[in-house]
């Protein structure tokens, strides 16, 4: 009988996620099953915790990954903390600060917003002048935007809320592991991430981060969490304490990826990781330059994990892309939304972001251009 | 640095899930990950609908597995057909009967019960006499009750909503791949199920499978569905058609799992793999009933996937299932609810439901006891 999985090629992946995979991660996916309950796997879980909470740089005991993709952390920060008639902000400069505005609509509040042209950064002033005359449970923006390349003022927006009631919500979805988070010092509330961009495992899992603040809001909720499925009042009984309550079935062997691809970060050194992350996003944008392609955004706001650069004119978008993936092995993704046929997006996430990759990418975009 | 993965012992895996996992599927997950727009990846995808549709008997376009574990697809299933104020009514016998009551419930609509005892089947005519004087939107049941290892009749219910606008839903997180489901001849609508019981796959995926008069009361919904992460209207566009748009990143590696564990089982046969968990169960019933363990449910609406036995009397619950875990690598699992230090359950599920595993079991019962 034919089996497709024979047929899976080794990809480099540089687009907008998923992310090259070590082997060491993979490996530890393929390790035996056990119980969600076993002594063993809870010692994992524990562990998972303190790894999350180094890497962000905070004492947040609610440090726990979702059994979801990062779409599913998104949902579950917003589900876990909306009510009815809850003020919402949502900082929008693209795809992703979309979404967040379409799940906390979803949820029956009215999102008030501020937008900012996609491709360049949030302007801290301008948030200020709206914060100055609205008072928000809620405010929410993207640290990495995926769609765009571009990288918020994420700590300096904190700053606005220091001392204020209001919670800070930060996607966390493509810096994660790429570059700094001191989540504790920038006074980010509750943050979410995805586990296939700069960590490097395959995607599956989001882990999320809550402050005692934002636990304390969600146990003051009026009405239950109209999600059981990432219900944390439910969800942190499973992941803390000495009970362990059944919620459900925890993804055992993402989890092992997951630990596993921690492990590397925590081997390699952060510092080490983040400069690595920007070392070849510098080499990459040089050699780009050496070829005619010209980065979208400006020097002082570009994510080294992810590259948005315009499209050569003249160059068919799909042909190139499909043309790098069959004959060169590589995947690099599409412009999204108004940026479709525009921009390519050129991934440095993670295992990726290696100086062979980068050469190999230049190479071959020399090839089919 | 200490890598906690080094100490993961292969455990027999006889509690209700996770069950223990064939090789193959094991190394299908440490597979290259491959984007998840990649057109082989695509074809794989295509394959697993495929797979899922003939296991399923059903014809049913929309029918994927959900990025989340069992749990989700529980979730999903309500949240994308339900609206405010749409009578629904579950039929409860066990702990996950009890946990759609809750789910639908934080959706926002009153929901109407038939309750049985715990350890006994639905009554198919308490159903109809429920049913003459009510009109529901949806009916739901839960196939293989895991807290109580109790068969539901879901054929027969299905017989009382025959040309009906009523959404039949059934709860098939530990039946499938363990004892027939016909899902168009028995009626059912809507059916979700889980990777890690009888598919032999780690926990992490939720099949789910909507018939043509279900997909057409999610489309003709008034309101958005209040979930961005399961909006089913949106998943559809990604798992079907020539486009194939993106939503959430697809758990690349866990469906390599998922479509080897299908492989498998179409490998084997389907009425293979069925006869094989009938002819295990019976084997540990009689060996049970041979060392003085009496089962809780009676024999015709007997799980062959999921036995739960009488705790012998004088026996420590705790210090049993733990003994059985460190010195037999075994587990097996607790009762949940009214049933919490009455009854083990023991799993036969799968790559589990082998009869080197029913004489190991037997053996370390009789050392332990």
């Amino acid at each position: 009988m034919e089996n497709l999985l024979d047929g899976i090629e080794t990809i480099t992946l540089m687009g907008p996620g998923p992310s090259c995979v070590n082997s060491s991660v993979l490996n530890a996916m393929s390790k035996s099953t056990i119980g969600h309950l076993d002594p063993s796997f809870i010692k994992i879980m524990d562990a998972i915790k303190d790894q999350l909470k180094n890497l962000l740089h905070t004492d947040n005991q609610l440090t726990i990954p979702i059994s979801g993709t990062g779409s599913a952390g998104m949902e579950c920060t917003f589900v876990n903390l909306i009510e009815k008639d809850d003020p919402v902000l949502i900082l929008i400069n693209g795809v992703f600060g979309m979404r967040m505005q379409d799940v906390a609509t979803r949820l029956g509040v009215k999102v008030d917003t501020v937008e900012f042209e996609w491709g360049t950064p949030v302007i801290v002033d301008e948030v200020k002048k709206k914060l100055s005359g609205n008072k928000y449970k809620i405010v929410a923006v993207v640290h990495a935007e995926t769609s765009t390349g571009v990288k918020n003022p994420v700590a300096e927006i904190g700053k606005l809320l220091t001392g204020s009631d209001t919670i800070y919500l930060v996607d966390a979805v493509t810096s994660l592991g790429g570059i700094e988070i001191t989540m504790d010092d920038w006074g980010i509330d509750v943050l979410y991430s995805g586990t296939q961009k700069c960590l490097s495992c395959p995607p599956g899992l989001s882990p999320v981060s809550f402050s005692e603040k934002a636990v304390d809001a969600i146990k003051q909720r009026k009405t239950k969490v109209p999600n059981w499925y990432l219900d944390l009042t439910m969800i942190m009984n499973y992941w803390e304490g000495a009970t362990r309550a059944y919620h459900h079935t925890a993804p055992i062997n993402m989890l092992y990826g997951l630990y596993q691809a921690l492990h590397l970060i925590s081997e390699e050194g952060e510092s080490n990781v983040y400069k690595r992350h920007m070392d070849n996003h510098l080499l990459l944008a040089d050699g780009l330059k050496k070829i005619g392609i010209e980065m979208l955004v400006d020097e002082d706001s570009r994510l080294p994990m992810l590259n948005s650069v315009h499209i050569p004119e003249g160059a068919d978008d799909a042909a190139i892309r499909s043309g790098l993936l069959k004959e060169h092995k590589i995947e690099i993704g599409a412009g999204l939304g108004p940026l479709a046929g525009k921009i390519w997006r050129i991934g440095l996430m993670g295992h990726t972001a290696r100086p062979e990759n980068v050469e190999k990418l230049l190479s071959a975009l020399k090839a089919v251009l």
